[in-house]
């Protein structure tokens, strides 16, 4: 006999996590199947007649059955609307706090100076007769500038810092692990959703080097959370829930790429824990539909769903590979250089500014801006700069006379001022209190350096135009596209820091719309993946769930050569199927705070009969305290002894009184919430099998059971915790001394001591 | 003690799985595991410095694993160049092939239609001045085309069933298998491979109604699995091999719908057994490598990779969807139809016709012909009438009238009449013993009705412009385009009979290469899906694995309400760990034929203690008969006793030596190829978490085991079987009596007892 016998609200109860654990989906899936032969059973089975004819119970059942499948799609393509909109309304209303840092326009202070200056002369970058920049004074408007810049980063900061703090960060690192079962209630609230989208367009406008991308998958799986909440077939099943997540994620990189099919990828490749073509169906479905809201929305009234979609009319020479395969090398420099150095400065953070979230995000936004001014690409949205460096030359890409052979040195040195800036500022910038994605912040230095490269490729062959591997050129058409290094180059800085490359390739596909640039596209994202495995980084996102010390096991297979009976827990807390009392299991539940307790048999040999979770032996006691009053002495059953076993069929209504009821005097029946078919494993089954069964079938814990005596007990937390131990080559980089974080910590020391000499000394003077 | 100690070739001579098994995934990720472990010693294990600086054998050790890395690499690359390069080939003699039924080329017999009329004055129908017909008189044409046809049929037929019994068929339900681990020698080989790509123009070129794109990814999965063959880190390893093969089968895809991203969605929708990223990322790699190299050969001289591409330049109406839903309802309808009377075809020829492959081939060819030649969507190839049907009616697309009003309902009858018999001709020829897929024919079919469906809807418009519905249109410009139509229809139809959704979703978006008719191919795939749930139906290659009886469990759940003790086999021969003889187990082997063994305590208490093969078993047995000569009453020792359990991590070269050396008196010792850590479960596991360790960690056998004692053992055979037999809704729909198998079976009975009647007719007159 198993739960089943229990109606649902029951069942919920029971079984409902504690935040910060993680979901068992065997015990999940046990679940789902009572319930599905709960469903067919109260329903009448139907079956086609005895000769195979169509009966009306049959059809009303496929009916029924076909309502059922109706509501998940409805579900879904409410969350794709949802989505699809409130990332229309993000784009909008970043790109107006982006303007009005540097002016207003007359016309109606809620227009952006796109449509300030639609359908009227005027230079894209200096805008038109109706918008007014701020002030004519260049100091001015630095100063005006820096001051929109500190107080979006204030408002934004102190909104999340006082209203939401699971809104800060990107929140792709989290996700993964509550895809992959982890609990984190109210990540995903109403709360979260709410401040990070308010938010959002603040930050983006505060000039942080942050992108919107990482926050709004976040809010994306925020919206599929509330969304699935609302109905009760997804509300009851963590597991369901989590598979309307998947889908929303891949919805929040559709829109935030403009690139369905990329979102898709994403959501396998990155985000979800086990696959399934039912899920991936949901997120093809819910991507599209989120990108056609979008694209129906039109909130850039240029058809295009995102600034930087591009088309090429050119085709590459094949010599472009020897730079292609420099953009290449960047990209996984690029990478293993912010995922070392970002974690550092994270642990820094988490030392020294756990609570100052507010002051550091207005001392960035503050340098940010201070510095960002002075530079073109620094200045503007990150995403506009992108759309401009993408750019052919020809039909009015010649933005910042980029396009100018005499202005090339300059432009160049530009350009690199801008990618060694940007590179620091993502560095420091990244994980601090606010909604922060490494999305288009990593695109962004990429298309600036690429973009150099293009400029200097451009610059040789113009100086040599017949020589060497010029001669390829066709004489009379251009022959260097630099728009297309930067595009290259954000591709390469993409993948070098996420590590993620089929979705890179999908999502590129997907903004130039040809498969022109494939090819060089997969070049550069082999080198950079090459660069990267040589030098053992990791992807931020995984390094983050490692550094926050989430329960997580990656995706890949390591080899570590030892026997699971190594890794496992030997001191283990048992109980005994019979022979206990009440008050014997009250003081081991005090005495420990252990998630669960094996089931051993009470002749002493430690044969194991089943296992049981803390809150559901917790539960057990509480509801017959209610009923049974004083009961400390009285004895437990862990095992079905003397009630009928084979009695699993008989699905009663009322199990649960039977159990409870008043007038029951004998043993306080644990049995029906025990797991009698825990999983178990043999002491010296490799780790890696072990590893396998964690992450391909998903158990809480693994028993380990030598020849049916219980010997010990592994969880993902022992699993990881022996990699980390065990391990010294997987030592992570933010632990090693001497880094970015030593050099911040002098800094910090240096400042603290500073600022209370200085209050010292203030204090005398008002004291005198 | 594990099998690490024996050096490769002595592995792979013990674990050469025999024909028609299943690997077991996980003894084969324990062996990867020991290589791995293996590598890692023989090379001195390379680290940092102790302060983290750079030394050279780490430089060295990340070299030599990128240059392993690239060797990966390398191997994908060259399948996929020879995929694309195979696919161009196929494509250009299909159509010479298909042009030569009609006329020649008087400027060279080696051109095709296309080529011989290129840059010439002349109709896309009838061709030009240098494009001669066999003749001008219609009979003798016709007669010229069905000689042709058979003759076709006879040559592919016949090279099937002399040189290569596995190039017939589509291959996609046999690679689903392989790909999950069943082992089938010669299906990957080189003589299917070189046959079906031979008579696979051939084929198409008689106008079998049967397709390019089943065949197609067979023929690539053949290269893929020759290609690994040749290097020796995936010939010594099975699921290595297998990952080559998804990435070849992703390729197939690609080449053949000219769709890479699509190609890949279909490896993971419905090839691949195991998902994993590293797979994806090389199946992306694989797909776009073999769609370049097809671009480059640009089999077509359009720059077009596939006959049916197109661009749409015009949006759809909301008020479409009406129609867009029959041409889903329609969809779904044809799967189920093509599927349940497909399978009882193939239920009569398995019966009857298993040995008249060739004359069936010539007889179809000669009744489709026959037939085709009158009706012109019939007459020419499926891709090119599919090319046709797909085109807007202006830029040339008024090929047949096509577009002309005052022919609309002619046309409409023909297209009729043109869906009506192919789908007849689909039912009856797929599974001949032809290279013959079924994608083509179904999007051929899917063509001509929704052609239908899009030029009466057309009608409709021309007769009551204003009223109605058609208010939405714009007025001047054309409103309905029945070109959308028809591809919406193929989508659907494709759909219909594969069950799949994502891929087509994809593969229809690459096609087109817009976003603009996603959400129509959307909601018209949701309806195909829905009806097809309605109905029960499952994809036509899970039927035929079903068919065929392979050992391969569906990816969906079901709920089955039983544990797995009532599916375990129970009579089981078991060894003992200690007391048998040699003679014991040699009459144990020729006793039965069971795969493996349980290995139990010698006391009687059945308690498990590992696992053998039969094949390790006689592996031994064969090896010490060589060393040792009489040897019959040697006891066996199952268990390492005696010997230094702790010892497992001394890896010794000359171990295998050890065992056998001839001076050993002692006990056979079998302990080092004894699986010592079988996967167990307890009886009272449900079965679907069974079958879900099956599916997701591929072990090839599950022990069952109640506290410690052996009671059970399953296999997928095991499960299958269950499902067969208790599960009477699951009964396979081809046992179903009274459908077309019957009425074949009548016409068999008669036509053969005709046969039989005019044979003794006629010798009766030979006699007198």
């Amino acid at each position: 006999m198993d739960p089943v016998e229990f109606d649902d609200e029951e069942l919920e109860q029971i079984r409902r996590y504690e935040d910060f654990t993680t979901i068992d989906w065997i015990q999940d899936s046990k679940l789902e199947r009572s319930r599905r032969i709960r469903n067919a059973r109260n329903t009448y089975a139907p079956r086609r007649g005895p000769r195979g004819e169509v009966t009306i119970p049959w059809v009303w059942a496929r009916v029924r059955g076909a309502a059922d499948a109706a509501q998940t799609w409805f579900v879904v393509s409410l969350v794709g609307v949802c989505i699809g909109v409130n990332a229309a309304i993000i784009s909008i209303v970043s790109e107006w706090f982006s303007d009005i840092k540097m002016g207003y326009c007359s016309d109606g202070w809620w227009l952006n100076q796109q449509f300030c200056c639609w359908e009227m002369e005027g230079d894209e970058v200096d805008g038109c007769e109706t918008w007014h920049t701020w002030s004519t004074v260049t100091l001015a408007r630095w100063i005006i500038f820096i001051m929109f810049a500190a107080i979006f980063a204030f408002i934004a900061s102190h909104l999340v810092r006082a209203l939401a703090k699971y809104a800060a960060g990107s929140g792709i690192s989290e996700i993964k692990c509550i895809l992959a079962g982890f609990v984190m209630q109210g990540y995903l609230g109403f709360a979260t959703f709410f401040i990070k989208s308010v938010t959002l367009p603040l930050v983006i406008a505060s000039g942080l080097s942050v992108g919107k991308e990482g926050p709004s998958v976040h809010v994306a799986c925020c919206v599929g959370s509330l969304v699935a909440s609302a109905f009760d077939k997804f509300r009851r099943s963590q597991s369901k829930t989590r598979e309307i997540i998947t889908a929303a994620s891949a919805a929040g990189v559709a829109v935030a790429f403009g690139s369905p099919i990329g979102g898709v990828l994403f959501s396998i490749e990155e985000m979800s824990h086990t696959f399934s073509i039912k899920t991936m169906w949901r997120s093809v479905f819910c991507a599209l539909v989120a990108t056609f809201t979008l694209s129906a929305m039109n909130p850039f009234r240029t058809g295009k769903l995102v600034l930087f979609q591009v088309t090429y009319d050119r085709d590459w020479h094949f010599f472009e590979i020897i730079f292609f395969v420099i953009l290449g090398i960047f990209g996984g420099l690029y990478g293993a250089f912010v995922v070392k150095f970002n974690l550092q400065v994270a642990a820094f953070r988490r030392k020294h500014l756990a609570n100052h979230g507010v002051a550091e995000a207005i001392t960035l936004a503050t340098i940010t801006a201070m510095i960002g001014y002075f530079n073109r690409f620094l200045r503007i949205d990150m995403t506009s700069s992108m759309a401009i460096l993408f750019r052919e030359c020809e039909g009015g890409g010649n933005v910042y006379n980029l396009c100018q052979t005499h202005a090339q040195w300059r432009i160049s040195n530009s350009l690199l001022l801008a990618t060694i800036i940007r590179i620091g500022l993502v560095v420091i910038t990244y994980g601090c209190k606010v909604p922060a994605g490494i999305f288009v912040p990593s695109m962004a230095v990429g298309a600036t350096f690429g973009r150099m490269v293009g400029i200097m490729v451009k610059a040789m062959y113009t100086a040599y135009p017949h020589s060497g591997i010029f001669k390829f050129c066709a004489p009379d058409v251009p022959c260097i596209t630099p728009g297309t290094y930067a595009f290259l180059g954000a591709a390469a800085a993409l993948s070098g820091v996420m590590r993620i490359t089929v979705t890179v390739v999908v999502i590129m596909f997907e903004l130039t719309g040809a498969l022109t640039y494939i090819l060089p596209t997969m070049i550069v994202l082999l080198v950079t993946k090459a660069v990267g495995d040589f030098l053992g980084t990791n992807g931020i996102a995984d390094e983050m769930i490692r550094f926050n010390g989430f329960p997580f096991l990656e995706k890949e297979d390591h080899v570590y050569n030892v026997s699971v009976s190594a890794v496992m827990r030997k001191d283990l807390q048992t109980l005994s199927e019979t022979g206990m009392r009440v008050k014997d299991v009250e003081s081991m539940l005090s005495s420990t705070n252990v998630k669960g307790f094996p089931i051993v048999s009470a002749d002493g040999s430690l044969t194991l009969v089943g296992y049981i979770d803390r809150s559901e032996l917790r539960y057990v006691l509480e509801r017959a305290r209610k009923t049974r009053g004083r009961f400390s002495h009285t004895p437990c059953l862990f095992t079905p002894q003397g009630y009928d076993h084979d009695d699993s069929d008989g699905l009663e209504e009322d199990a649960s009184e039977r159990f409870f009821a008043p007038t029951t005097e004998g043993e306080l029946q644990f049995w029906p919430w025990v797991n009698q078919t825990p999983m178990t494993v043999s002491p010296q089954l490799p780790l890696e099998i072990v590893m396998q069964i964690f992450k391909r079938l998903g158990p809480r814990v693994i028993l380990v059971e030598d020849h049916g005596v219980l010997c010990g007990l592994v969880t993902v937390k022992d699993v990881l915790r022996f990699i980390a131990t065990e391990k010294p080559e997987y030592r992570p980089s933010w632990d090693e001394r001497g880094g970015l974080d030593g050099l911040l910590e002098e800094m910090w020391t240096w400042g603290t001591n500073l600022f209370s000499r200085i209050l010292t000394w203030g204090r005398r003077i008002v004291r005198r």
